[in-house]
C-alpha cells in the first residue's frame, strides 16, 4: 500500500507552567513518515487517551518521568494498529497500546507496548484497562488495604480514576462516598456505577455532608484532588485510617502549588497514614493486575465511561476538557 | 508516722484553646489527704514529668484521651514513691511512675503504674523510659522502618522524643541530622549526642538548609513540630519515604490550627508514606521497649538531659518552658 510521505504531530511548544492549558502551548506540525527498519513495525495510532498527569509532564513538574523539551512530540498514551511489520514483534492488523505520543504514525520494535485485550474494545486499555485502571487497583489495594465493611470516600470519582477505585471498593465488600463535580455526575455514580451515597462538591460544606454520610469516618481516603477537598476528607478520619494520594487535579485548577492540608494533624489523632505513589513503578504486574480487570468488567461488576471527542486535531482541546471537569468518563480521542 | 491531713493539687481552671497558656489556666488548691483503703496504696509524687501533648488535653483537643473537665486535677506524669501499703501492690518504698496527676499525694491500687527501672534514676521513667523515650522507639522504628544508610531528619532535635529518636537512628547505623532552635542546641546535638548535623531553624532557609546536607533526600523524616519545618523536610523526600508523624509543637506556638504543608503532593512524586501514631495504644509493648533504651543507656550509646525544676508550685510555668523552648531536655519538676 503506498503511503503519504508526510504525516501530522502535535509538538510541545511552551510550558503551563502556573496557569491554564492555552492554545499556544501545542503546534501541529508536518513531518516525514517514519521508516520501519528490521525487526520493526510500523504503527498508525487510531485512539489517543488524555490523563492529567500529562500537564504535569508539560511543565516538567516532579521529575518523575524523563523531561519532555520544547519541539518534543507530546508525550501521551495511545491505542495504535500494526500496519507495517519488518519480521516485528506483531503481525500487521494487531492493535497494541503504549506511549505512542501525539502522532498519527510511529516506529516500534514493541518495546514497552502491549497488545490490546481480545474480548474489550481495544481503547480499554486507555481507560479501565489502562493507567487509570490500573492506578485505582494499585492504589486501592495495595496502599489502601481494604477489609470488608470499610468505609471507603473517593474525590474525583467521577473520574476514569475515581469511578473504578470506588466499584472496586464495593466488589471488596466496601461502604462507598463517591465526591464529585455536579447532579449529574452524583446520579452516575450511585444509579450507574453503584456508590452508597455521593457528595456534590460544588454544593459546598463537603465536611459536613462527609460526616453525615460516614458518622464514625471513613477507613479507607482516596484522593484524586487535593486541596479543600481532601482537607475536608481529612477531618472524617476513622481510626487507623488509610490515605491514598492519587493525584490533585485542584493543583491545575489553581495554576500552581496545591493548598496543604491543615487537617493533616488527624493523621496523628487517628493513627492514620498517607502514602502516595506513581503506577509506572508497578509496570511488572501490570498484566496481572489487567487480568482481574478484565474480568470484572466482562463479569458485568465494573462500569467506565467513554468521552470518545473525534479527529487527531482535537487533541490539545480534549486534554483541557480534563480541567474544567468537561469530560464524562475517560477521555479519548478517535484518530 | 504522722501525716498532715491536708495536700495540694493544680486544678483545671480554663481551657487555653487559641492562645498560650497563662496563670489563670490553673488553680492551686488544698484539699483533704486521701485514704488507702484495703489493697491500696498512697502515693508521695516526688517528680512530675511535662509533654506538649499536654496542653492539647487542657483544650479537650483531639478527643484520644478522655476529656478534662474545669476543677478536675490537672492530668500529667509523675514518679511516685509508696508510702503507706495497706496490702498493697508493691511495699513502702518503692518507686513506681504513672499518670499522678499534679497532686502531692494519691492512692492507687498500682493500676497503670510501672515500678521504676532499678539502675538508673527514678525519673527517668520520665524522659529516656517515659512517654518520650518509648514515642521516639515506636516512631522511629515501626513507623520509620529504618534500614542501615537511611538518611535521617529529626525536627524538634533537642527536645525529650526528638533527641531518642536521633540517636535511635545512629545507633540503626543512619545518618541523622537534626533541626533544633538556637546555636546551643545544635551544638549539644553533634557534640554530645552523636548527630552527624545539625539545623538551626531560627537561622531560616531550612530546605536550603537539608538540600546542602543531604543532597540525595532524607529517607526517614521524624516530625515533632510540624507547620513550615514540615513542609521544609517534605520538599526533600527520597523515592520511598517514610515520614513519622510524633507531634506539632508549632500548633501550640501559633495558638491554633497548624498550616497545612503544601509540599504533601511529594508524597506522591516520591512514593511517600507520612503516619500519625499515639503512643497509648502500644501500652502492652512499653516493657519490652523500656527494657531495649535502658540497656541502651546503660551501654553509653544513648544520652539524654533533664531539666529538672524545683517544688511542686513550680507546675504550671514548667510546662510553659516546653512551649517558648526555654528547656534543655525533658522538663520535669521535683516536687
Amino acid at each position: 500500500m503506498e503511503r503519504e510521505s508526510m504525516m501530522r504531530q502535535w509538538q510541545l511548544a511552551d510550558r503551563p507552567i502556573g496557569r491554564a492549558l492555552a492554545d499556544g502551548d501545542f503546534r501541529l506540525a508536518d513531518v516525514p513518515m517514519p521508516v520501519a527498519g528490521a525487526g520493526e513495525m510500523l504503527l498508525a495510532v487510531r485512539w489517543l487517551g488524555f490523563e492529567p498527569a500529562q500537564k504535569g509532564w508539560m511543565e516538567n513538574f516532579g521529575g518523575y518521568v524523563a523531561p519532555i523539551e520544547l519541539g518534543d512530540v507530546m508525550r501521551g498514551m495511545g491505542v495504535a494498529e500494526v500496519v507495517e511489520s519488518r519480521d516485528g514483534r506483531w503481525p500487521v492488523g494487531t492493535m497494541v497500546a503504549g506511549m505512542t505520543g501525539w502522532t498519527e504514525y510511529l516506529v516500534s520494535d514493541g518495546e514497552g507496548f502491549d497488545v490490546c485485550h481480545p474480548d474489550l474494545p481495544p481503547h480499554a486499555m486507555l481507560g479501565v484497562l489502562g493507567i487509570p485502571g490500573l492506578t485505582a487497583w494499585h492504589g486501592f489495594h495495595a496502599i489502601g488495604r481494604p477489609v470488608a465493611g470499610d468505609v471507603v470516600v473517593v474525590s474525583g470519582a467521577a473520574g476514569a480514576t475515581g469511578s473504578v477505585a470506588g466499584q472496586l471498593a464495593k466488589v471488596a465488600g466496601c461502604h462507598v462516598i463517591g465526591i464529585a463535580g455536579g447532579a449529574e455526575k452524583c446520579a452516575w455514580l450511585t444509579q450507574e456505577a453503584g456508590f452508597d451515597a455521593a457528595i456534590d462538591y460544588r454544593e459546598g460544606k463537603v465536611a459536613a455532608q462527609l460526616k453525615a454520610l460516614a458518622p464514625k469516618g471513613c477507613d479507607i481516603v482516596y484522593d484524586n484532588v487535593g486541596g479543600v477537598v481532601l482537607d475536608a476528607m481529612l477531618a472524617r478520619l476513622a481510626i487507623g485510617a488509610r490515605v491514598v494520594l492519587c493525584g490533585g487535579i485542584s493543583r491545575y485548577e489553581q495554576g500552581g502549588e496545591i493548598a496543604g492540608p491543615g487537617n493533616y494533624f488527624n493523621l496523628i489523632l487517628r493513627r492514620a497514614r498517607m502514602e502516595g505513589f506513581i503506577i509506572l513503578d508497578e509496570q511488572p504486574r501490570w498484566g496481572a493486575m489487567r487480568d482481574r480487570l478484565a474480568a470484572l468488567v466482562l463479569a458485568g461488576r465494573l462500569q467506565w465511561q467513554v468521552d470518545e471527542q473525534q479527529g487527531f486535531e482535537a487533541a490539545p482541546a480534549a486534554l483541557a476538557r480534563l480541567f474544567t471537569g468537561a469530560n464524562r468518563g475517560k477521555q479519548i480521542v478517535r484518530v
